[in-house]
């Protein structure tokens, strides 16, 4: 089994170059759809959950699990309260992926530390600030921010995820010594660096040994 | 004209890496070349130059260019005393590769900043400590240290190559930013790597689009 993890700046195009890359391998490709199983599993809703996991605002609220997932997963007792067990359960769900087996390509979400014993591929995608700007002005939803409020939230959401992965790990969010490869998509179109990219983690599956 | 310029940890294999790369692409190949030129220009020893360059101790002493090099470079006037005058005239040779219009590889001496109007390639080279210690071990010239004494020597050979950097921008050496790619050589054999980073680099020089 292989497995490829994405960090990524806000902006920075990594989800969109994980899809690519998840696509192009052939690899089970994770992102929102760990969102989706919590928002299944629990009676939140996906946007909630995600302000939750990927802000760090932790409000007190009663969460019961068992609706969709039960079925799949078993019965899952999750100790803790609200944002606690969501954080538990995510991690749950993220080692289950690995359970199954499949290559797999899993999108932000601290995979890369949650996953560490299966020795994946570590990804670590980065911009510009100028060149995030221009990739969220270019997507739907921020259009109603000026320039500097959009600077501020991507900084921001960078800022939650660093203190989101200090929950987990004493490695600081975005250091280099985490990844394999780090890949400024400044002046790029995402789809383009695929088959480059693709290229180099076959060689690092192919080659490295890992200790 | 195609310039990459490669930035890296003490002990990465940057340096190995650079070379092979120049030699698979048919690049000019520039490293300790530099230093050689300077030891020619001056009455100075290469390993003297080198402990300046890259120590950030900086002795007061006499200089008098232009030995060999004033009859290829033309003459050079560098004002300001000892090591100062080193920087300065390193800085100009550096400039007078990129002049040559030749594609070429450049290993340290802060190319990637000095070379920006180019817009040549940049990546760093970067390794986990024990790695690091590990390639350092392999060499010769570093037997007599012990592993804790070769630790400090890789970490302040950095420390130093961060502060001269310093002289020249406000970029943080080993910033993310300031490069394409960044590589971690941990568990890989260096030669291995020159080939899927040959075409990531061919790749980079033929869609980015440098702002």
């Amino acid at each position: 089994m292989k497995i490829i993890t994405i960090s990524r700046e806000f902006g920075s195009g990594g989800r969109e170059l994980g899809r690519c890359l998840a696509e192009a391998l052939g690899y089970d490709y994770y992102d929102r759809e760990i969102i989706t199983s919590l928002a299944n599993e629990t009676d939140l809703n996906e946007k909630f959950i995600e302000k939750i996991l990927d802000t760090g605002i932790f409000p007190t609220f009663t969460l019961t699990f068992g609706k969709t997932f039960t079925t799949t997963m078993g019965n899952t007792t999750v100790k803790g309260t609200g944002a606690t067990k969501l954080l538990v359960r995510e991690t749950q769900i993220i080692r289950e992926i690995a359970k199954k087996g499949r290559n797999c390509l899993i999108v932000g979400r601290n995979a890369d530390i949650l996953l560490k014993k299966y020795h994946p591929i570590n990804l670590f995608v980065y911009a510009s600030m100028e060149a995030k700007l221009q990739r969220c002005l270019n997507h739907k939803g921020d259009e109603d921010l000026s320039l500097k409020q959009l600077e501020r939230k991507i900084k921001q959401i960078d800022k939650n995820r660093s203190s989101h992965r200090q929950l987990l790990s004493n490695e600081k969010w975005g250091d280099k010594e985490n990844f394999n490869l780090c890949i400024n998509t400044t002046g790029l179109i995402i789809r383009d660096i695929v088959p480059p990219l693709m290229d180099y983690v076959n060689f690092l599956f192919e080659h490295r040994k890992h200790k």
